[in-house]
């Protein structure tokens, strides 16, 4: 690995002085300015527009997603890239010109399918889909959003369409978000995800074992919460010179030019810790991927993740993998006790630990733990893919919802806020959330190359270094953004191709453990 | 006056069925909304950006600008001009329709003798401007800014070299944020306001009354100090639904489409109540004035103000001309002793506004009494035209500035933090400055036509009314948005041509009966 990790880090600059580079690359830097801005604006609207701004606020994403199509679909786009792709082997280009080639490539072709108009229909539905969604979640009231869902389907569906596929519709979206994903990969990785899920929720109920997670709940007021957010990541390497914390109704993560803006928002429930805490950490790892692309990404496309899978890798990675694990909060418990002195003199670090690692099936997705965490996504994923592929209809969502919460977790909401409502991402559209469950494959595996490239790796941890982690992701992983394919990425980093059973290992030994079973 | 407003009222709508205003219209609307972004990024830069995206936002803005100027200087933008112009008196436009005309032929005449790359390259200077400004005043270190004020007056004269001027170079600047103006109008203008104000501040002091604003000194926190800027914008009427307040270094009102989405800051002292108090109340006028647009106008570049005089006229008339009167805390002083019920249960409303009345000699504009408020801009309005004419050097600029202060106000700043880095204008540009002065100017005379209007002004101000007030200047200036010249706009409004003896008159009268004079 040593050697080919060499020719990869040389290898992220471009070849400016090839003149179809350069040409491609000052196209780019505009699209990656109008991306940037689109992504801003979105942000914005998340975390601090006016509600009567919706519909304004549409037409301006409506004309920057016009402007990008308009780029992308540039008739000098295509000569451009057959010019770049006959060359290239000859030319000597670096890996990072090959990825620069391929990933716009990739986004020419699909955007070539789709009419402009589409694209900017998408664009103001969206904006107006989730001052609905808002509204609609704070009112418990689901029927104010159907049509909002109804008209993001339809539109979806036609993307889907155009796009086209060779299995099923919902393929052509979740290629989007991973490249060459389709639902019956999704159904393949699932299989074992799902029966080590539901065994391991099995046997920790059956064992009649707990946890006592009390020490989260009380209260805790916003500006001290927000206080250890800040704490926990800078604990990681979160750099607030080129970032910024805010509150959201839904924890994201966003970039306005990686790796100089990376900014991200957390959410707060004034009885329950947990909740801000491990977004932070969630969103941190989001974060510290896109403050890790090389700089000589910036305004490229590429900078940033390689894909939303890889994205929820790092995510998963602080959140549980590192940031649920009693190794990390040796080294950072500190944190906590410093900004509730009181509340956590007498819970010792073990305690708190395993407080972050009750197992409960419950509502909310964002805050599961790990053992029933994917199958809130299996959910998910049933009833987007058969929305997409006409099998069931908007309305029937929130009782399909209940359900297959019945089914799966044994429970039920007793409203749909926090029911079908609890997400804002199907007001961008489908597809989407199976990568949050390959991200947690991709993280075990990952995870499991920490260790054995560092032995003295829980030791660190301990010691409260987190240092270390961080600068060997960046080496391997971050810094090459989207220059390469996810799976390439993920043999590259660590030495093998994608394997779920790292995952049903990890789990299987971590709960086991808590739990002794 | 009440036939031709009802003429006007009426003509707040565009003839769409005119298939050349419905093109200009479509073109305007895509530009708005990149003008919206632009002014969103600013927003941002402002209110929440960190500091390591200076350089990435230079782009951003740099695109969006570049963009913008080659909408503005389109070939077909010209031909629709000419064509409009030629066709637009048989065609039965509107008013609406025919200001819309007007002011689009001026920005594409100002834009066409500007290469994009100039544009570009301001736009990115203005962002590295900024966040140098920032550090240059918190480090009281005007050498570190010298350099980008150097290239913001190097890109300004040659903005004005190439749009052209009649007598000096400083006017053709003047000319794009007050149309008409220049400096000789200016230098006329300025005579009786700084006669006036300099003979009342020698009357004050010789008179040696004083005025005791200690109830406004002692801490204050910063979440009170919002709270009550909060329910003093609710109280003028500020409609949080379309809008919101931020914190920055500088004070400032945006708007991302007008009247759907208009902002503001304030800045806060915590042992000083005034300043944010103070600009809450001005930004908050600059605020009601862009949300008082006629929805009509969104997303056509003539929502908002008429011109920067007319809109400063609306920051102070809320400011002093209502916000410095004793109806008008009559009426609004509850707020006050809501939020600091302890600190205010001994002062009356009477000491409490001949408090914020205090003349008194200071460093910062945007806290000076009325009196001193525009010698401040004197000062600028001298070095700035000094500076664009070439006369005097950015490194002369703070002895410069500290001698005018000694020589026009007796005093001195012991920091250039407090002296020439004090506002954030000159980042963006010169020719602003004269603009507050007549803004104060035009204020004078609309609060005067207010009294005529309205007998009982006084009394149902004291009342705690100011809908009425806010209710008539929408339907007579606020709907229109910048479909007048000013000047025909302060006629409309006030029934005669623009006189600085309203200014005279109201200033005299004022600190005369307040110093007891």
């Amino acid at each position: 690995m040593t050697t080919s990790r060499q020719d990869m880090m040389e290898s992220i600059e471009f070849t400016k002085s090839d003149a179809h580079i350069a040409e491609l690359l000052g196209r780019l830097h505009e699209m990656a300015d109008l991306q940037a801005l689109a992504a801003l604006a979105q942000w914005d609207q998340h975390t601090a527009m006016p509600p009567g701004a919706a519909e304004v606020r549409g037409h301006q994403m409506a004309t920057l997603e016009g402007l990008l199509h308009e780029r992308w679909t540039a008739a000098r786009m295509g000569t451009l890239l057959d010019e770049l792709e006959r060359t290239s082997k000859q030319a000597n280009l670096t890996a990072a010109d090959q990825g620069l080639i391929r990933s716009v490539r990739r986004g020419y072709d699909r955007m070539a399918k789709l009419p402009r108009s589409l694209v900017e229909e998408m664009a103001r539905t969206n904006a107006g889909s989730i001052e609905a969604w808002v509204k609609a979640r704070r009112h418990n009231d689901f029927a104010s959003f159907a049509p909002w869902l109804q008209r993001t389907l339809n539109l979806q569906r036609e993307v889907a369409d155009r796009v086209g596929f060779t299995e099923t519709r919902y393929d052509a979206l979740l290629d989007e978000y991973e490249p060459g994903l389709t639902a019956h990969k999704v159904e393949n990785l699932f299989a074992p995800v799902r029966e080590v899920s539901t065994t391991m929720l099995q046997r920790i109920q059956k064992s009649g074992n707990t946890v006592d997670a009390s020490c989260l709940r009380g209260h805790f007021s916003q500006s001290q919460q927000l206080e250890l957010a800040d704490k926990a990541l800078r604990g990681m390497g979160y750099d607030f010179t080129r970032g910024q914390i805010a509150l959201s109704a839904h924890p994201f993560t966003t970039s306005f030019g990686s790796p100089f803006d990376v900014r991200l928002t957390v959410r707060i429930n004034e009885q329950y810790l947990q909740m801000s805490l491990m977004a932070a950490l969630h969103e941190g790892g989001h974060a510290l991927y896109e403050q890790g692309s090389a700089p000589t990404l910036v305004r490229t496309l590429v900078a940033g993740g390689a894909s939303l899978g890889v994205h929820e890798s790092q995510s998963r990675l602080w959140e549980n993998y590192l940031g649920r694990s009693e190794p990390y909060w040796q080294g950072q418990y500190a944190l906590v006790r410093e900004v509730f002195p009181e509340r956590f003199a007498n819970v010792d670090v073990a305690t708190f630990v395993r407080a972050l690692n009750k197992v409960e099936p419950s509502l909310i997705r964002v805050e599961a733990d790990e053992v029933t965490y994917n199958l809130h996504i299996l959910i998910r994923f049933e009833l987007e893919k058969a929305l997409v592929n006409g099998e069931i209809s908007v309305e029937s969502l929130p009782e399909l919802w209940h359900a297959k919460y019945r089914a799966y977790l044994g429970i039920e909401s007793p409203t749909d806020a926090d029911g079908v409502l609890q997400d804002m991402h199907w007001s961008g559209g489908f597809g989407y959330f199976p990568t949050y469950t390959l991200g947690n494959l991709y993280a075990a595996q990952i995870f499991s190359k920490l260790h054995k490239e560092f032995p003295d790796f829980d030791a660190r941890l301990a010691s409260g270094d987190t240092g270390f982690v961080l600068q060997w992701l960046r080496e391997h992983l971050y810094a090459y953004g989207a220059i390469y394919l996810p799976e390439e990425l993920m043999e590259s980093v660590t030495g093998e191709k994608p394997d779920p059973q790292y995952f049903v290992r990890y789990l299987t030994s971590k709960f086991e453990k808590i739990y002794g079973l």
